[in-house]
């Protein structure tokens, strides 16, 4: 299946110069969207995975799909301010700006073999700091699985000795 | 399924006299996950359901699982700033602010038959609004679905003539 064909590329968003990859299409293509489930499914098997976590927003759209397939916890990552209970924070760069996200401290277990799910990589800033946020308690990142990646931005340098895994690669903007 | 030992309650959060019940145990928890989708699913059966739409953030969670599990489009209602396409814009009041959300003009079509899903009703205004969106663009609202209902902040009396459905009730903070 043709995902780029379904993806949206929406030019100079958020800011000039920047060609939006927009997953909304994708997203109201039901066969596209079990596609990417599916391929996400290929990736995980043998990986013994048992938590899938994701980073809001649209990271929940396919992480949430991938655990309840798996059977497995889905652990949300989330902006500052918005997890009620004890947590941690790690604050990380983006493409465009500096943010943080936090993990309730008990969404992970010591052992628990984490796939990290988002729809996009682009400088890799986000994935990292959700990488560092499983391990500071206690998990191992068994991958990471994103429908797109932006391979111009060398997002998988700054996951170095990760695995990575993505469906649909843009090599220029 | 007890649902209500499996949700978290978190006094005074975000302010002071609120108990926020926190749905991060039951994400983590698959077959309860899992129970929450087939009720979902059985509320679904005989509407004509074509779409499920859902706010930012946590309703992604429900509601992309949903859309999956029914092969329909999902379609993501989003905070300002963040769809990059043509879009229109909905304010409206929570428990606790002011806001907005936008959704993309091509995501419904004339017709359609929606499924609104969030993980909690409270107030009322971000269904609401959500509703408005759906309809502005030519799509049925067939119904409202909810993990949580806070029933004594009375959201069901502002979707007077809609069709809601909630699995967990709380009648009082």
């Amino acid at each position: 299946m043709d995902l780029k064909s379904i993806i949206r590329t929406v030019p100079d968003f958020p800011k000039k110069g920047i060609m939006f990859r927009d997953i909304t299409p994708l997203l109201s293509d039901a066969a596209a969207f079990r596609h990417v489930i599916r391929q996400f499914l290929n990736y995980c098997k043998g990986k013994g995975i048992n938590v899938v976590a994701s980073a809001e927003s649209r990271g929940f759209i396919f992480g949430s799909v991938l655990a309840y397939e798996l059977g497995v916890p889905f652990v949300p990552l989330r902006k500052p301010g918005k997890l009620p209970y004890k947590k941690i924070r790690q604050e990380f760069q983006t493409e465009y700006s500096t943010d943080a996200f936090e993990i309730h401290e008990d969404a992970i277990k010591k052992g628990d073999n984490v796939l990290i799910v988002d729809d996009l990589i682009a400088t890799g800033g986000t994935a990292k700091a959700a990488a560092s946020l499983i391990e500071k308690l206690g998990g191992s990142v068994a991958g990471f699985a994103f429908v797109i990646e932006l391979s111009f931005l060398h997002g998988r340098e700054k996951l170095k000795g990760y695995d990575v895994f993505s469906i649909v690669n843009y090599d220029s903007e």
